[in-house]
């Protein structure tokens, strides 16, 4: 993990951005305590929850980056009046005209970018739309509105499905010049726009510059996962986040072992599913890492997880993983992974004892 | 739920048996409550912390209904001297000759059921096989032996696979006389074997009768989901779990309709993705439960979820459902749901506010 930070960051300061981490991945404050140690400034959440949280440990500067919908205006004004410099994201002009009106009424000025669409992903406005310019006219201070335009950001999403450098490299420029038009169109019609936000773990490491951009995000890069690895900006040996679970019984017959990891543990995540090389539920290793490359995880129940034996036939599965041993998965999804435990057990850099890092969920 | 609960336990009564809960689908002290208010004695858990929370609560006698290995031997004795009537189950003679040593090296008697393999779904010794013995000769007070053959248990888990009350029927029929015949055969060698125990919502609710069988578990009727829709043995109505999240966002040009509700709200589960009917990750309803037809929950990423309109070409979906727009979502399997929430908001069954139930998670 202190090796993941360290190469976005210097990645980050090569290109001369500001790095935003999303701490969606871990929500752990330990961990925004290093990547912020490391040269980021300021968080990126995806729950108002997270930006409580991470507030309330002293961070203060923070961009919800989901568009944020009417429930939550509220729950959004009370954190910027407890004192968090709070961004929020809006597509549209009917969010755009309610935030402000929200603003307004609650004698509050909220802070405001604008969602921009550049690889079709999800959501977000193209860069060329007209309706770029009317969100825009909706965020004004002018005539007492209660939101203010602060720039915009994008996130190329689709870079999960890619698996070539080259394509990875294509796809981090499209990210830029699509952000950064946006940006241009919004100031030629003279709003400021001041940020320029982009990202996701793939276009991030892949972007040969960035020039008009002002802040990147990334998230899943801090543990990694066997998607990533898929996708090509990581190996297996970077992957900072596994599950280590016990082998709790054997099938001769079919050539299973299983074990009480089951995906309540490792979560539904078949992310690997579509890629080159499906890792099933994950990537079995022994409990130091070490790859077993013939255990498959193939299936999965709440509390069991089935491994299959693709060696050689008649090999004694009960000598060669007994009862009680110890098993290491890797992740299809760190995200997901992590989110179905409320703490990690860390393995210290320079030795030491294991520590316990906690994590929240929910909203 | 309380139709749910009130359908399995009439069912329950007329064939005679008793129930005992699987609690890991609410894993909630107020729904076991409730559960055993209706006539449940006992309670199944899949975890030992699931054990442990029920215990504090009062519910005395637990099955642990995954295969015990070693490194959980300890937490069991704890459990077992704390005054939990707790029973575990192994399925093989290495992990019942380790669990019969632990018992007597600290002076306790463990209470075991074997694990019995009726449909060749997970794990379990088959009815027939001469392991079956071995296993009971290794759990013996005979001798000093620490730990006690209590009976036999199984889960049909490929009931779920299936769709047509023929099908099911034959399966509650396969798993009943497989389990029986495994008592059968430790009572002609001598083995006491008063526990029969079997059970999945599928057969449960599938079984014409169930000789010989002393006890039936079962988790997801509790609350049902898609998939057991898909299965045939509950219908949407019957489901009593939902996702309420709000509309953030709309794309024109794919039809698409963005949520706040994405896989971290949902799972990954994608359990009906094999069934005739699959629902992505979910069944989309308006707020009031009203399945609406033409919104398919297709793709998630981790707080949007991306439904797609596949209603007439044209529809201004911006008028028909507003940024701001409740809807709430039916899930394909109800345990995985749950478990990315630490409460429920329950509808009381004749009025009232609405209520707060905590569930746990976690190891």
């Amino acid at each position: 993990m202190a090796a993941n930070i360290a190469r976005m960051q210097g990645r980050m300061d090569a290109l001369g951005v500001r790095f935003r981490p999303h701490v969606k991945t871990a929500k752990c404050l330990e961990v925004a305590r290093r990547q912020v140690a490391a040269g980021a400034r300021g968080l990126t959440v995806s729950t108002l929850k997270e930006a409580e949280c991470f507030f309330a440990a002293g961070y203060g500067d923070i961009l919800y980056a989901v568009a944020i919908a009417p429930p939550k205006f509220d729950h959004a004004l009370r954190l910027a009046k407890a004192g968090v410099r709070l961004t929020v994201v809006v597509e549209s002009v009917a969010a755009a005209e309610r935030l402000s009106r929200h603003g307004r009424e609650n004698g509050h000025v909220h802070t405001v970018l604008i969602e921009v669409d550049t690889d079709g992903h999800r959501s977000g406005i193209h860069p060329e739309a007209p309706a770029l310019l009317d969100v825009a006219a909706a965020l004004t201070v002018e005539g007492g509105g209660g939101a203010r335009l602060s720039g915009v950001m994008t996130h190329a999403g689709s870079s999960y499905g890619l698996n070539t450098p080259e394509a990875l490299t294509a796809m981090a420029e499209q990210e830029r010049a699509g952000c950064v038009r946006a940006a241009e169109r919004l100031r030629a019609a003279g709003h400021a726009c001041p940020v320029v936000s982009v990202g996701s773990t793939p276009t991030a490491l892949s972007a040969r510059h960035l020039e008009g951009v002002t802040e990147v995000r990334a998230g899943v890069y801090v543990f990694f996962d066997l998607v990533m690895a898929g996708v090509g900006v990581c190996t297996v040996d970077d992957i900072a986040l596994s599950v280590l679970c016990t082998v709790i019984g054997h099938r001769a017959d079919t050539g299973w072992v299983i074990t009480d990891g089951g995906w309540m543990a490792m979560s539904r995540d078949r992310g690997t599913q579509r890629q080159t090389k499906d890792y099933g539920y994950g990537l079995v290793a022994a409990a130091d890492g070490t790859p077993i490359a013939d255990l498959a995880f193939r299936d999965a129940n709440q509390e069991h997880g089935v491994l299959h034996w693709t060696g050689a036939v008649g090999t004694d599965l009960e000598a060669l993983f007994p009862i009680g041993t110890q098993l290491r998965i890797l992740p299809n999804h760190a995200c997901a992974t992590a989110a179905q435990f409320d703490a990690y057990t860390v393995l210290p850099k320079d030795g030491g004892d294991l520590q316990r890092w906690g994590r929240f969920n929910g909203w």
